[in-house]
């Protein structure tokens, strides 16, 4: 049965219906997510009660939402696909590797429970056996519930700060509205890079060498590239450092059997004919009557209201008519898309595991300085994942193909052997070079911009609404903050914005 | 005489025509520009030679220029006007006020070149008497020609770091490629933001405040907001800190007689028929052989090679197809443009300069901190103008007009006294409000930007050329940056990029 047949089943004229005027009001029935109902279709072009404009996992869960509670929903999305930074590929045999977001960890309760409701199970990350530390020409294991193998005054220096210093610090700034936390220097905070603290907070070099490539693998930038209390943010959206980096118990906790995309794949099949595929959306006019939305396409999409579920980046190459605030614009001019790229190996077998290796490698040397193991949960084929990420992002993604194979492939070897150079299949995903993204994972935050735009990243422009995990206060730059902003966007449309 | 008129001796049949072969061949008569001749002109869309994508000082100087080179040239530009962030606004009996850029200084000499060659005729700004510096809630008048009597200690601080430390450092950053300049560590200065440099270099409150008040009237943001590198570079392209910041001799010395915007008009009155108004350019295609420019009407403008003379930011809301290069579109997601207003207040006579005051004022209070005497050259009406920039320009912009008036005049009566307050007209512009231009005056670069995307600036991806005040090596931020960049875009163009 396809997820699409399989998810109709709660679907149909015999479910209940929720009428217009209801939804209108903010019918009770929208605080639970009730199967999507069917309902009298609009007119292709609408009137909708609400269009959404990105078909990824904010805006499917805002769709979702809304058309359980009675309301008539169109998604606009530009590729050809949903899932936005989600994306499962092939690897034959019904296996698939991501190429964007993954991992799932038990702090994520929307993202488990949204999958749980489409039929998505978890598993585990291999997390067995040694991690490798790369440090200074030198591989060492280490156990992969352990730290990696710096020297122990700098292991001493990196922990001691970052757990008594940093997760503090970072636990005082307020997810709600971080520009106002109370009992911090916000402009202290907000006035420096996170290196800038780095260097002034860490003196060893191993100390400063894991700071960098938490960075590179959390958020795709050097420390250099953000505010230190975009940062403090980022790591208290978390619930602090630890979760944030670890694997068992961690964001890097488990995976999702069949591929992290079959959770919008079967939240779209349950929406439907309401998801509109290769409709890039290119301008939003609204006035006191509702807004139109306009594709490449002559014919406008007509609603009540739209949802941009896009980082502010990507919002900001719409057109708006009238012209959006200037500080919600200036946001989207300053919230620059991190540099992230996914290469990934497959093998017969995941041979490392036999050497009593988990496949995790933490380096100091790129282009790949973080990888695990993303073989499939029976166990084959064997797959190697690595992340490639900002200053070594940006001289891989400007090689040739055979290059960044090459490239990729020879930091695989580096820590696994000379069996990684020969896999029987290789795929790459450099997310800066995909048009509806232009980067990943997450939108950034240079020093100046919380304190002075974070009060435009939320509240509704009129007729218009910001999704997108960008948004969330917990779990922001993962899944489970993009759904987390979906269902807050929801809720916000239907109590009338 | 009209300027288009005056200006169209040097046209007509008469004039020497250089084939399109011969300009695609880089013909030895583009280095010089002679008077704009008439030539057969293309269909209305083309195929022209080149399209040039908004009719600032930038792209009108690269058309002029390759107008005169023989090329076929079209300048498509979004606004009814032409001069981007360069406008006169009429205050009556055939004065005005400048909305935008306005002063020219003596090594400026691009811009004054092109004056000269249209008409445009410069004169000195009053700088005569005493200068006030609001400072800790007390009024003290300080020589025009000196510098603003903070306590001597503080100022001794300021004028020592800034000319012994900071003017010899910017020194060191090479104009072409800030990215790999030698002798300095770039990681280090391109990794802080401006306010942690000034934490750590300055120690009196006197010299913080002259640091940030100088950061806000200069490129509209507050020192957290950019990366110290490119405020070095910044420094560097103007000549120096002094050259920068100072009245006479410096960026403020001059003024155009007329008003700067008279320099684009006359340009554009010039270039005629080739500059088409209300033309946003959404789209841009190009191909093996040649570009396609889609507006918002239906057909496309056709042409051998598109220069873009929009700051990045605005650039990076044009669609392409191709998509740019990754590193050329995260550069465009990562240059906001600065948060600046200036507002002017008119009054029967500049009553200011009988109690011997220059009509220039430097502040720690908002929201105006710089003002200027902005009274027409014949001395009436007197025109006081004040700069509203960054923290201050983000409160401001989100009051009621009637409140951003009263706090401009309020500020103004702060320094001139309670005949401030009942000015005979009160003209502002707030650019970060303009749909066109959304900040002022340039954009900026915030950490890591400039070492790592500084190279994507100039380099025309396949037949798309960049110009705009931000590519300059000289006067970067400037109408002078914006002409040098037009001539050097025009030159490339020529040379067959």
């Amino acid at each position: 049965m396809s997820s699409h047949t399989r998810r109709a089943a709660g679907s149909g004229p015999g479910s209940p219906r929720i009428s217009r005027r209801k939804f209108l009001a903010g019918a009770a029935a929208a605080a639970v997510v009730a199967p999507v109902r069917a309902r009298p279709a609009p007119l292709p072009h609408g009137p909708y009660d609400v269009i959404v404009v990105g078909a990824g996992l904010a805006g499917l869960t805002a769709a979702r939402r809304l058309a359980a509670a009675g309301a008539s929903v169109v998604v606009l999305e530009a590729r050809d696909r949903v899932g936005g930074r989600v994306l499962n590929e092939s690897i034959g045999n019904g296996k698939i590797v991501e190429a964007g977001a993954q991992f799932v960890g038990p702090t994520q309760t929307r993202i488990l429970a949204l999958a749980a409701e489409v039929g998505v199970e978890t598993f585990k990350t291999y997390n067995d056996g040694n991690s490798l530390l790369y440090y200074q020409g030198a591989l060492t294991p280490y156990p992969a519930t352990g730290f990696p193998d710096v020297p122990p005054a700098d292991l001493n220096e990196a922990l001691t700060v970052l757990l008594t210093v940093l997760d503090p610090l970072a636990a005082q700034v307020d997810l709600h509205q971080p520009w106002a936390s109370a009992g911090v220097d916000l402009q202290a905070l907000d006035g420096q890079t996170a290196e800038t603290w780095k260097l002034a907070h860490f003196q060893t070099p191993g100390a400063r060498f894991l700071f960098d490539v938490i960075f590179e693998a959390v958020i795709g930038c050097e420390p250099r590239e953000t505010s230190f209390l975009h940062w403090l943010f980022y790591i208290h959206s978390a619930g602090g450092i630890l979760p944030l980096v670890t694997t068992a118990g961690g964001a890097q906790d488990s995976r999702f059997v069949g591929g992290s995309q079959l959770i919008p794949l079967r939240v779209a099949a349950d929406l439907g004919g309401r998801i509109q595929l290769g409709r890039p959306v290119r301008r939003i006019l609204q006035d006191g009557s509702g807004v139109a939305v306009e594709t490449d396409r002559h014919r406008a999409f007509k609603a009540g209201r739209v949802i941009v579920a896009l980082p502010p980046a990507m919002a900001g190459r719409i057109a708006y008519d009238p012209i959006l605030p200037a500080l919600r614009d200036q946001l989207t001019q300053r919230m620059p898309m991190g540099w992230y790229a996914k290469v990934e190996a497959v093998y017969p077998t995941p041979f490392w595991r036999s050497d009593g290796l988990s496949g995790q490698v933490v380096s100091d040397t790129g282009p790949v300085r973080t990888t695990f193991d993303n073989t499939p949960p029976d166990g084959t084929p064997g797959v190697l994942m690595g992340f490639i990420a900002a200053d070594d992002g940006r001289v891989w993604s400007q090689l040739s193909a055979p290059e960044r194979r090459n490239a990729a492939l020879g930091s695989f070897a580096r820590y696994f052997g000379a069996a990684a150079l020969a896999p029987i299949q290789y795929v790459e995903k450099d997310w800066t070079a995909e048009e509806w993204s232009r980067g990943d994972p997450v939108g950034l935050m240079p020093p100046g911009v919380l304190t002075q735009y974070g009060p435009a990243l939320r509240p509704p422009v009129g007729r218009i609404h910001w999704a997108g995990t960008e948004t969330a206060e917990m779990w922001t730059g993962y899944m489970d903050g993009a759904v987390r902003s979906g269902e807050r966007v929801a809720d916000e449309v239907q109590a009338g914005g």
